[in-house]
């Protein structure tokens, strides 16, 4: 939507896979989704924009060759991708069905843009969390190493923490591998935990209103609080609590992507921005969030649960995140009164929330693995 | 039949997909390949050992998991993959399939592992080429980085350079996290370019000759040059051949595997060993096969065509290799006498040669790429 007002033609392609999964998990969005014909429709309506649809999977090549054929597209934003980390620690068919859907998706994109549309700009959603929590600092993709008095500036060492965070760090190096050996050009956002309700284009219209997820699955930290504080839930963090993150605005995420589609790469570059304004600890969030609960009166208590990933609760965290700043975002920082905004929204649909879907119950490291330690 | 000879209990595993691609390209090994069930009998026959064979593909977990679940075995060592770089890089049908067999097939096996034996140790068949060529010298697996006066050891930066090699980095990558929070055990055994005819054990009877590749899509450098050399074809090298590789003979390769099951990890660790012995470049490669051709009276020349792939044709390279030293390995260096002991053994075979199949038609940046250009 944001793009179409601008004036750029618009395709949006979807294979609902995500609204397929919250069917399988009875879970949905706390904000009410309509299909995707009617926000099209209401989008019309408010904006006399017409985007167009495409409904298909891109892992199915004779799905997306054609299109890529036929719209010749200066660039792809290419979000098509199974995006849950706790969803692909499933069982063996999840994490297979995950990389498998976001190996071939990404491949096929490769190789219809280099088929068909070699000059377009592939901007694809990365996340943060190929990184993993090394040591070190993290830049933006490539890391300048000396070692052994010799240098060379290589791609930066990935240590992804699940089977859907697998699948963004294979994608990175097939996406750099075409680049390199067919000149394509490509953006990868690593981008970092997003939160926030609305976008200026969300909120003109009840039938344009975007996902707000609080799931085990695809809630994301500082959502699933808010959530958790306007129901009267103890906010969950796992484990110590010291798990550190970028995190971003939902209206900053917009902003991104438009900064990167106006300053494309040059033809044979692959790029990396790490798409994120602020770190925060997941325990800094709980007290933001209990913070902003308390004045507007909510009863907020913070309640560490055993953590169900396998990732270290301390660790040192500092990623470097100046590419898009250098082309110009303007960061919507966290605020206590962001917050209190988000809860006031939640507080409107908490009629919706399914209360017992909030507290993980996938775990990274099943029960039956005890018996390696006898 | 090596673990055979010396005790071990040995279950094969094999889908064919060997025989069946040579079907498709209109190829064969050089030696003649006796079908499994025959090889199986003569081993019987000569060693009075039994070879199980499961005839099934790892990509299917109905096949592979009671397979694991029945064998409960104390190791698994994992060459189920397509091996071949050209083949991955023959258009996207080709590319996917590479990618999809290699990635699923090993996460089918840490599922079975985790779920069935969890002890097991993993021998996993990696690739000398997943590094690439770095300026920096390459180290077994990981790298101590110092970073803004930080430290931290991480995964070494992969840069493979074709669909198939990417596959391996991405097997890497699952089976690094499968360890961490499974407590699985892997040696991850990233071999160099394979080349020799035969072992202790396929000499013994010509039933149980091993495969000597020699095409585009499966032949290595060295074995593809003596097989030139007697059939009186240029040597061809592939640009300037400055390409810089480590080498090692077939005898070593058994070596290697035994080795690396007697001197298990712990439960947990995932370590990587560079399997090679020396490292040569292809023109030093094509001087050898020359000296020795020239000795037997074979008239050879070396005539360089364009490189069908995209790599760098001269580059720093120093690749260490002393893990498996430590461990006892000794080495089979490359001779002229071995060159000539293997052109000997090729002319046995030279009725068999398909000439038309040896120069390399598969490329890695195919013309369509001119519309870049324009």
């Amino acid at each position: 939507m944001r793009l179409s007002a601008v004036g750029h033609e618009v395709v949006v392609v979807d294979n609902f896979l995500r609204r397929q999964v919250h069917h399988e998990l009875g879970t949905d969005s706390l904000t009410p989704i309509r299909s995707l014909q009617d926000r099209l429709r209401a989008w019309k309506e408010v904006s006399g924009q017409v985007i167009e649809a495409r409904i298909g999977d891109i892992t199915d090549w004779s799905f997306l060759e054609p299109l890529i054929r036929d719209a010749q597209p200066e660039a792809v934003i290419h979000y098509g991708e199974q995006p849950s980390a706790p969803y692909s620690m499933i069982d063996r068919n999840h994490a297979v069905a995950t990389q498998m859907n976001n190996v071939v998706g990404t491949l096929n994109v490769l190789f219809a843009i280099r088929d068909h549309s070699p000059t377009c700009h592939l901007i694809k959603l990365g996340t943060m969390g190929e990184y993993g929590t090394p040591n070190i600092d993290i830049e933006e993709g490539f890391l300048d190493i000396t070692h052994n008095g010799r240098r060379d500036r290589l791609p930066y060492p990935k240590q992804p923490g699940s089977f859907y965070h697998l699948s963004k760090v294979h994608d990175s190096h097939n996406i750099l591998f075409a680049c390199r050996i067919w000149d394509l050009r490509c953006t990868d956002l690593n981008q970092g935990v997003v939160y926030g309700v609305e976008t200026e284009e969300t909120k003109i219209d009840e039938a344009l209103v975007t996902r707000f997820d609080y799931d085990e699955c695809f809630g994301t930290a500082l959502n699933r609080f808010c959530v958790q504080a306007v129901i009267g839930h103890p906010l969950t963090v796992y484990g110590k609590g010291g798990q550190t993150r970028g995190f971003l605005n939902i209206r900053d995420t917009l902003q991104c992507v438009e900064l990167t589609l106006n300053n494309p790469p040059a033809q044979g570059e692959y790029r990396v921005f790490n798409q994120f304004t602020e770190q925060f600890t997941v325990t800094e969030l709980a007290q933001v969030v209990s913070r902003a609960g308390h004045e507007l009166g909510l009863p907020v208590e913070i309640s560490p649960i055993e953590d169900p990933r396998i990732e270290k609760e301390e660790h040192y965290y500092n990623a470097k995140h100046t590419a898009l700043l250098k082309l110009g975002l303007k960061p919507h920082l966290l605020s206590d009164e962001l917050v209190s905004s988000m809860l006031a929204t939640i507080e409107r649909y908490r009629d919706r929330v399914v209360r017992e879907r909030i507290v993980p119950r996938i775990l990274w490291r099943p029960n039956v693995r005890q018996a390696v330690a006898d």
